[in-house]
């Protein structure tokens, strides 16, 4: 068995404006409420979820998941395993991955990151896939040998990737990242995998595969894990909020880094894109106002409050300048301790390879042990 | 370090009619001489192939690969590595595979197939490829994501499976498979790939994908490793001669087991289909003469010896009777001494699986290493 880790650097406990509330639910996809310290989990589950290390997490990642990651972490029952993993397998499929030096850091940033937002080691298995690699790659090879392709060729992820650039020209693996996917979740028999919208479809398929096995090989070793829905709806582009806040807009005005200065966070969010309707009061109305309802979405997140409790509260104002300010000292606010946290993990390159060695040992014990149950189904 | 294996059987030593002769070499491809003791294979070389343990081995089997394999096994280098494996991952694409016992049993009788042929686990490595699947999987997805989707796309034999069904139907293993064999290939830098003329593009392929990730991440990690085109032309099925020899066909009349009983050989052989032209001399001429080539083909393979020999033998030979008995009697007393050994190691299943440990444990000590220093260079 793995010990406990000391903690080096406190770990932030809780969450703010956290309360008991009712919560959606389907039977194969939950959505989460902002705002819940029951989770809709029953006992012995397993979560399990990842996040790419494609640069600094900025505040559509954070709003996205790992805000969602921090409240199962705090709130998820003594006896639910949770595996939050830094998918650096996945990360192969980006474009510039050939700058190593930079992919290498990613990866070590990744795992600080975590840390700073809340995601405690000694109660969630935190690693790398890599770290189980092989692991993860066996049962995406089993998978992929069930997979047809005409299903993968309608994800919409793969159809808008392969859209940009030459059909011919994509690569294998942005055409299988759906599988290797569904392999990373089917190794830990995770029962809950909190997503945002734009990976449902990937669950689904997911759930479509894994009940595609246990039916050809008359078995029933693969549980068909639920959709945790994060509460935050997509958080936008601050210079144009049509888009989603990604580092791929290559616009460094257009993204709140976690990390970045309170002087920065103030110079992005003054400058933001709102528009002229200079005498309406300040609305959540994505259609209409778009570049208004982001910055309401971005405090709804960070408070963990409904979008009409933060109408309210900025109701009294009558300028963007105004509305920016209030935004501005509320995002502020609410990086100072992960800020904080993240350049103090940073300094600790030691602790969190330990970390990484702890979370890998405990995910291999679990993972390896799936993985040959599920080979000897197949006769291997 | 691992330990030779008592051997339990006897293992044979040599081929017959082996002498000295000259061979066609390419900087890409060399086409192996049916009757060399001289590889032309230098020191230090890694030689590595694999072969699907879809069922009991046929003289398709043998003849395209197997007696290939004996050779090298015979005649390389001290220092020259081979691996010989069990291709049990790839053999996930067949459609009955989940008739998991009869999976099972093909894997263990392919190794006592392996070893009734002549190679000798404590020259060679013989493993599934399973044992080490791991390994094999992880440098699949990391080459996953460098080969393109055209390329891949124009694979002849994806091309005509693919056809065979609905192309939408049809599973991604089938499609990334190449990418699979290439990283078997490129696991173990293997310097020499001993394959049949239809395996000829994808070691083009693995020679692409190999020369793409040099490139990509600006290393010499990946040696491209050259084509050994067995000697024996394809063999084709007795019953249809314009068709491969395949237990896919479903006829069991069409293909001779090494395992089959003399009588049940004779019997496949006398009612193999040739033609009507009574009144010439028995000529090799697939184009006109498919049947009578191919049973010619197939002494010239057992044997080792040219086409225009085994046409000097047959000279005086004026009906098909003759013919066929003269065939039928080299089959068998070819195939008496494999069968006699396969049968005797069947009885051996506990010698089998100590080969196969000892063999993945040899297997890994090289292709940990080789993964380890690939994912370095990519970073992970």
């Amino acid at each position: 068995m793995w010990k406990n880790i000391r903690p080096r650097i406190p770990i932030p406990r809780t969450l703010n404006h956290v309360s008991k509330k009712q919560y959606a639910t389907s039977s194969t996809c939950v959505e989460l409420p902002r705002d819940v310290k029951e989770l809709p989990i029953p006992s012995d589950s397993t979560v399990f979820s990842m996040i790419q290390p494609t640069g600094e997490f900025h505040l559509g990642n954070y709003l996205g998941a790992l805000q969602t990651w921090k409240q199962l972490n705090d709130y998820k029952k003594a006896d639910t395993r949770a595996v939050f993993g830094v998918a650096d397998l996945h990360a192969l499929t980006i474009p510039k991955r050939n700058n190593v030096e930079t992919f290498r850091n990613l990866r070590i940033n990744s795992i600080a990151g975590l840390l700073s937002i809340g995601i405690d080691p000694n109660n969630c298995i935190v690693n790398w896939q890599s770290s189980v690699g092989g692991l993860h790659c066996e049962l995406f090879w089993i998978l992929s040998c069930l997979m047809p392709m005409g299903y993968l060729n309608r994800m919409t992820q793969w159809k808008a990737k392969s859209k940009s650039d030459e059909l011919n020209s994509c690569e294998l693996g942005l055409f299988s990242y759906p599988v290797l996917q569904a392999a990373d979740i089917l190794l830990y028999k995770a029962t809950h995998v909190p997503v945002g919208e734009d990976q449902r479809q990937h669950l689904e398929m997911c759930r479509f595969i894994a009940e595609k096995f246990n039916s050809f090989y008359n078995c029933n070793a693969l549980p068909l894990p639920k959709t945790l829905l994060t509460p935050t709806r997509k958080i936008f582009s601050l210079t144009d909020p049509t888009k989603k806040m990604s580092k791929s807009s290559g616009d460094i005005m257009s993204l709140i880094y976690i990390n970045d200065e309170p002087s920065v966070i103030r110079e992005k969010i003054m400058k933001a894109k709102t528009d002229s309707l200079f005498n309406e009061k300040f609305k959540f109305d994505p259609n209409r106002r778009q570049g208004v309802s982001n910055l309401i979405n971005i405090v709804s997140g960070l408070q963990s409050r409904t979008i009409e409790d933060v109408e309210n509260d900025i109701a009294q104002f009558t300028s963007f300048k105004e509305l920016k300010v209030y935004v501005a000292d509320i995002v502020i606010d609410s990086l100072t301790e992960p800020k904080k946290l993240y350049n103090q993990y940073l300094k600790e390159t030691e602790y969190l390879l330990e970390i990484i060695t702890k979370g890998s040992e405990r995910a291999r014990e679990i993972s390896e042990a799936n993985l040959k149950e599920i080979k000897k189904i197949v006769g291997l």
